[in-house]
């Protein structure tokens, strides 16, 4: 029915004809000319129908918006103040010969040449998508896939589909259920990954796994989850985690050259300890510069309390934040900063502004300039390696607090001093993270997962001292994303009911959850790692989208609806007794 | 950790240094020398252990089967009489200088040398994927998946996911229904296609759309069906039925030729009636050779009752199915073949038996012996073709019994006699499906699914003679098998009503589940088409499987468990009762 789309005409179809199929994106009738820019997949071009071709330019006057049609004319060039330098198809224009209109339109509910509430886009997600920089998106979400199974292939990867019908998966969201009906009372679960049937699958020897997986949560939705996600999953056998991270670096170098045609840096590591206590967060923006920088050996002599108690409290942290430029910050300004802190529990915060740093104590304004001398200042400002216009803010209290609330602190001020640099891309791997966390009852909770394999820890040493162990796993985070994360799994199964048991998990609880992989890891289990990408959030980044229902053809809301089908919706009570359900 | 596979070692490596990982497949201590093969995801090569290596060949001496291992060794030629032939790397062994253990192994509950208990290898499958046979499926459907995904790229067509979490489908078979925590007492259902998605994405403008989806039915489960299955899903925009057709051939002859190296023929096209007609089937296996050849006009003035009495009868068929060389069949047998036959509620059905065709009636044998007269015999045998050594079946009943009963029985025989053509390959179109089957009442079903539309029929035709509506369907026949079926959609809204009309759906029932699909058919859809290949079925053709669960990494058991994990399982009531439900 076509010859050739609208957005990919050219030079190249100068005089020929050609047929095209698609919409009607904007319809002028001057009277004695309509011009009509003409949709597709592709883009747009601009068609006109003139009164040479009475018959077709008398069915143009019935066209309106978004009906779909049938062209066919002559491509011509067009007169040089005529061309439309914002258009990829603006030299050109098609003089149509012939016209179809294949379906009607009623006026739609948007307006493509404005912003639309979000609601009634998500309604109206077919015409939606209609907007070029809605259809991109999909097309660059497809071609970012193609690139990922390219790679993965290239490099020996299988894709294998593992279940969706499931048990529950230990991720620690909730799961969703589905009752069966061939066994009334049971129910399988969605999968919030393929964990454990990748790692089966890497005991059966497929040696090198991928899948692009859907994956369920059913949480409460912040505004960048969705109940159904993404994941490129991959799981290796016998790779060492710097060769799976390496392979998967390269991935990700790939992905930015042939999407965005840049060339990302090599990753540096960090340590997770380095990257909380520099920015206080295991997920560092490093577009930003400000780094947070221990002083308690700076202030040691200061007397104001706030200051002085913590230095005797070894779980407490005295740390300085230098903001460049922010000198110029109100007092307004400031205190809102320091309310923020609080939500993070952090009340030991102070600041000091700079002005003329070379006047010592005369040249900066501080709230506790009563306990500030010479010796300190100099010692904080060659520290901070603070110049004249900037603030510092000075933060001492309980670690957590500190890290906590000067990381996030960080990031505020970094976007709304404008202090990053919005057009780097700074990715970079986090390791070492601390196998468990540890809360007040002692209880520990596994910072990855339960499979994950500690580093070079026997079972005796993991029993003893279980919250000194550091977990082989690694995250890679851009731009204070976290884009992927994985681990090398435990593949002994004395260590994997080792780990079970140190997390409260009881024998039956083993059996009955984990009884499968327990019993496979007796059967000559491979040494296997893995991770997975979310590819949502991947996709966000190569689109500079900020939204992730942007970056999915049919999103729910934050309430987990489709708009477009009203899902979820009610049943007939019938339907759920069969299944031996009431509500 | 590997510097090879054991798989791909050959020729090229003789003399040279490998590090290979692996498992033992299978160990052979001759005292003065160990022997194991080595097996690994490309395959199985022999090592072998000297006292030369004193401290590795010690360590060998603890190898069992299935221990994951590390072996470090040169690679040498054989002698020429342990040359093994039957093994791919046959030619060469690794001699081992150094063997690490990474994981033992208990001893595996299947024994690879043999067929185990399809119970065993389900609950065990992480070690049955460990067989090459069964490695070999993983990896040719992983080629086979790729293979369709570049096709599909290469043609302009997006891969764009739908979602999981949706409101019913109208496929016929019942949907699995997910509660939802967010809105107590309302469902998700899981999709059994993305049909209602896939057009929404024309509308859209999407124009090419595919998507290898992983679909769900709830349903009581055949051996070749699961609960969940894989859909290659397609849909294009601007397309006739005969462009998707032949785009989709050719990916068929690209997969036929790519994994098996054969080249398929072009595929006939054949109506739904006459596929009927000649072979009692819309899906015909046509390397089985015997056709249902009507004989009504033949045998015009037999007396026979069962033969005569049909005649007068409009909905009645007479027909003769001729099996080559079925003379030797013997009563018994012939029984059974009648028996079966009234299964399908044919009750009017002899045979004749042709020894000497030369001689007439006196070279034949048949129950009807009495009521044939020479003429009759003659045109029987001439319109059958039948030759000396045959056996013909005559049936003659209402039109759905004889077409039934004879399609079935020529596929039953074809395959007991061996008179099927198993090494070809015999695909097919059928076409011009009727819209609707009728039932007792009248009542309309749609044949493929309430969105495919009619051809060349009018709103006004279709409402007053719905019976006699064409669909724009088309199914692609593979040696029997159905492997994909499609149509051209409805694109205006008033015909998808009136369709649903016609089909009994409420106003009210229209409104609840389609009318978002109503709603978008008013904003200039595009004329639209697709189809959708089952997977699973796909790949068990061109891996010669005939068990759909061969075919798939974790399937599930016919009665809808997973062996491995055991879903689904029992919950917590306090899960249920958090999503307002109870059993």
């Amino acid at each position: 029915m076509r010859t050739a789309y609208c957005g990919t005409l050219n030079h190249t179809y100068i005089d020929q004809k050609v047929t095209l199929c698609g919409w009607v994106h904007r319809y002028r009738n001057l009277g004695s000319l309509i011009f009509i820019d003409m949709r597709d997949r592709e883009g747009i071009v601009q068609v006109f129908f003139s009164p040479d071709y009475p018959q077709t330019f008398c069915v143009a006057g019935e066209l309106r918006n978004e009906f779909c049609i049938q062209v066919i004319g002559n491509v011509c060039i067009r007169t040089e103040k005529n061309k439309n330098r914002s258009m990829p198809t603006g030299d050109i224009e098609v003089c149509a010969t012939n016209l179809s209109i294949i379906t009607r339109s009623e006026s739609v509910p948007l307006d493509f040449s404005k912003n639309n509430n979000e609601d009634i886009r998500l309604k109206y997600r077919y015409l939606d998508l209609r907007r070029p920089e809605m259809a991109n998106r999909l097309k660059a979400r497809s071609r970012i896939t193609s690139i990922v199974r390219q790679f993965m292939e290239k490099s020996g990867f299988l894709d294998i589909e593992t279940p969706v019908l499931t048990k529950l998966t230990p991720e620690g969201a909730r799961n969703y259920l589905v009752p069966s009906r061939c066994h009334i009372g049971k129910f399988y679960s969605l999968p919030q990954s393929p964990q454990l049937f990748k790692q089966l699958l890497m005991i059966s020897g497929v040696d090198r796994y991928y899948q692009i997986a859907k994956c369920f949560r059913d949480e409460d939705l912040r505004s960048d989850r969705q109940p159904e996600f993404t994941q490129i999953d991959v799981e290796t056998s016998f790779m060492s985690a710097q060769e799976v991270m390496a392979l998967m670096e390269s991935l990700v170098h790939t992905l930015w050259q042939k999407i965005k045609s840049v060339s990302l840096h090599n990753f540096p590591v960090m340590t997770f300890a380095e990257s909380r206590r520099r920015y206080g967060s295991d997920k560092p923006d490093l577009r930003n510069p400000m780094e947070l920088i221990d002083i308690a050996d700076c202030i040691k002599k200061m007397e104001f309390l706030g200051f002085s108690k913590p230095l005797n409290n070894a779980t407490d942290r005295i740390t300085a934040l230098r903001v460049p430029g922010g000198a110029g910050l109100t007092r307004k300004q400031i205190e809102c900063y320091i309310k923020f802190c609080k939500n993070y529990g952090l009340n030991g915060i102070s600041w000091i502004k700079i002005y003329h740093r070379s006047t010592g104590l005369s040249g900066i304004s501080s709230p506790l300039i009563k306990h500030l001398n010479e010796e300190i200042i100099g010692k904080l400002l060659d520290r901070t390696t603070a110049i004249d216009g900037d603030i510092i803010f000075l933060a001492a209290d309980l670690e957590d607090a500190v890290t906590n609330a000067l990381g996030a602190l960080r990031i505020k001020i970094g976007n709304e001093l404008k202090i990053n640099n919005n057009s780097a891309w700074e990715p970079l791997w986090i390791v070492d993270f601390p196998m468990f966390t540890v809360d007040e009852q002692g209880d520990l909770t596994p910072m990855h997962h339960p499979f994950t394999a500690p580093q070079l820890m026997s079972i005796d040493q993991l029993r003893k001292e279980p919250e000194t162990a550091i977990a082989n796993a690694y995250d890679m985070v851009i731009n204070g994303h976290e884009v992927c994360g994985g681990s090398v799994r435990i593949n002994e199964w004395i260590m994997q009911k080792t780990v079970f048991d140190l997390l409260g998990i009881s024998q039956d609880e083993q059996n009955q959850k984990f009884g499968f992989l327990l019993e496979a890891l007796k059967f000559g289990a491979p040494p296997h790692a893995g991770l997975a990408f979310g590819l949502d959030r991947l996709v966000m980044l190569l689109t500079d989208s900020d939204n992730i229902r942007d970056v999915i053809a049919f999103p729910k809301t934050t309430s987990a609806i489709c708009p477009v089908t009203d899902a979820p919706y009610t049943v007939n009570p019938l339907l759920l007794m069969e299944l031996g359900m009431k509500t």
